[in-house]
């Protein structure tokens, strides 16, 4: 049997499994269905840019419960081609129907890279974005879709995306270092009891254990919705995406040289957020009426199911107002799985006009 | 794209990805090797049968961290192949050497059913019990093992295995329900609003929600280390295996009819507990000096990482001392995957000399 590493090249079957099956669960769906923030953004764009849909073709890239393709359909588009690839294609199946719209709408369960349709579409719908904008990689199958299936003059829903990253304050940094000491104690205490009681010496495992632990407990992106207070410095975008222009080789890879200067009084860095917004604007030649924006930036008011992505330091250096930040960040697609990211993010810091030594972080969005 | 029930024929990778990746953590193999009725069972039946280790070949099944493979080195044998799918194999390499045992125990990395041995082996050991013995089907690979490299007259470790149920109480039936109740409020609440807001009626799939969160909260089957004095009625063993005669047709599926009084005064029956015990016999030709037992039935003093599944009954119907149950049980494979298990549970009660009607019900074991 193979091993995990030897799995680069993607099989579909194995990354059916790991991936898709999630999406196969109502559960889930009504989850990012109760995300007001997304629901909202997406209403809007498609009601208040009405031109775009009205008697135009559709096509909705992994539709999920199909609410996409029919908002498109009410919205007045003439065919609505949904593709998605679990199970869910049935239940989308029987909503269209369930409102009527199943003379405008047509569900093809299968996945996009694979589905032929009869036509080129007007517009690309799809709500591809995962945990800080690439996690997951689907925006690969929107590229695919697009280059496939839209009119040279078409248009992207949404058109536009941009990664942010900024400085933080965290109690987490604290939490996530005890819960490792914590493992890492109990484990010394296991590897005493078993050379007492059952004669074997497992002290060989400590340090991959070890390892295991600090990449679990330290070196993974951690989910949150932070409050806006508790960003530190200022807010860099670290890469903007023309969805009608980008393509894999785009963002198969992030790298990104950034400042930030610390805007809080007193404070300690505890680590980088990094979040993502999106646009919906058309095109050039066929622009929105209404641009709309979704953003999944710390904010008092809203949480997404998207919040944020912690990358925490440890340990936290403190920081006073007025300290510049020389970030290099670096993200790609996990070896093992190429849904998942491996980040390389090293800093330096200019406090007081001194150039301090540069630290550098791995860091995994699992 | 495949869906997933088209998978019924198991794909070696997809099967990787699902099952074979949770063994490959120093976390989880420490889970194991903290479970002291696990740790002691295997223990003692190496160590107080060492006439079985003494010169002889061993092949431990699924390794994992090699435990078992050292303990039988240590006890004596000539040579052990300690065969293990998971990258884990490194590390029981890096024991094994450490323990200097590297001249007897040979690691190898790869799935028992793909490898070679350059000989027969005296002793089949092997840690391949699941959740209510039988989930995980990895009894399979040991029985594929048994025929192709077992010695004539050799001994497997385990050598017998049975599945025992019982009646029991517990406020688990409620908690699940309310959960189940909520869940479903919850979903009417975003019905309204997503008609109110979005403009779609969702209503059509309340059914299918329903049925999902049916099947989640109150048709799988539930980990608990329960108390004996949760059990309410006689136990039974509905399943006896022979370690050395089983065949996988043998175990594939799981039919008992059975009968079982109930004990407690006055109670309910909120469902049956499902657990299992192995026993270490040695053979006919070659018997155990000492037989040592490990058992995960419920007890005051000590839980096991299996614990007892939980199969509950909606609603739980009252019993009185002396009531007579009826049981029809019968468990498969879950044709999503093998790995995991469907269960059919009806039962009859008699009741004061009169026959209750049969009630039925569906149970998954996830």
């Amino acid at each position: 049997m193979g091993s995990t590493s030897e799995a680069a090249a993607v099989d579909k079957r194995v990354d059916f499994a790991n991936y898709f099956c999630t999406y196969g669960f109502l559960y889930h769906q009504k989850e990012m269905l109760c995300d007001r923030v997304r629901m909202d953004a997406y209403f809007n764009a498609v009601f208040q840019n009405k031109h775009h849909f009205v008697d135009k073709t559709v096509l909705d890239v992994g539709a999920g419960s199909g609410i996409l393709a029919i908002w498109s359909a009410q919205a007045g588009a003439k065919k609505v081609y949904a593709v998605e690839a679990t199970k869910m294609a049935e239940h989308a199946r029987q909503l269209v129907e369930a409102n009527n719209l199943h003379n405008v709408v047509e569900v093809i369960e299968g996945s996009v890279e694979d589905v032929d349709l009869p036509e080129k579409v007007d517009v690309i719908i799809s709500e591809w974005m995962g945990y800080f904008l690439l996690r997951e990689s689907m925006f690969d199958s929107v590229i695919c879709a697009r280059d496939r299936w839209l009119k040279p003059n078409g248009v992207m829903y949404p058109s536009h995306a941009r990664m942010w990253m900024a400085p933080i304050r965290s109690g987490l940094v604290d939490q996530q270092m005890k819960d490792y000491e914590e493992s890492v104690d109990d484990w010394d205490c296991f590897i005493n009891e078993t050379k007492c009681y059952y004669g074997v010496d497992m002290s060989v495992l400590t340090k991959p254990y070890t390892e295991e632990q600090r990449k679990y407990y330290l070196e993974t992106s951690i989910w949150r919705n932070l409050h806006p207070n508790q960003i530190i410095g200022t807010t860099v975008v670290i890469k903007e995406i023309d969805c009608l222009k980008a393509t894999v080789n785009d963002i198969r890879t992030v790298h990104a040289s950034f400042s930030s200067s610390i805007t809080a009084e007193n404070s300690r860095l505890c680590g980088f957020a990094g979040w993502f917004d999106v646009h919906f604007r058309g095109s050039n030649t066929n622009p929105a009426q209404q641009e709309i924006e979704l953003t999944t930036t710390p904010s008092e008011d809203y949480g997404t199911h998207w919040g944020q992505q912690v990358f925490l330091l440890h340990p936290p250096p403190r920081v006073q107002q007025g300290d510049d930040l020389i970030v290099n960040f670096s993200m790609c697609r996990s070896k093992e799985n190429h849904r998942l990211m491996e980040i390389d993010l090293s800093y330096e810091m200019k406090q007081s006009g001194k150039l301090l030594p540069p630290v550098k972080n791995k860091i995994f969005i699992e």
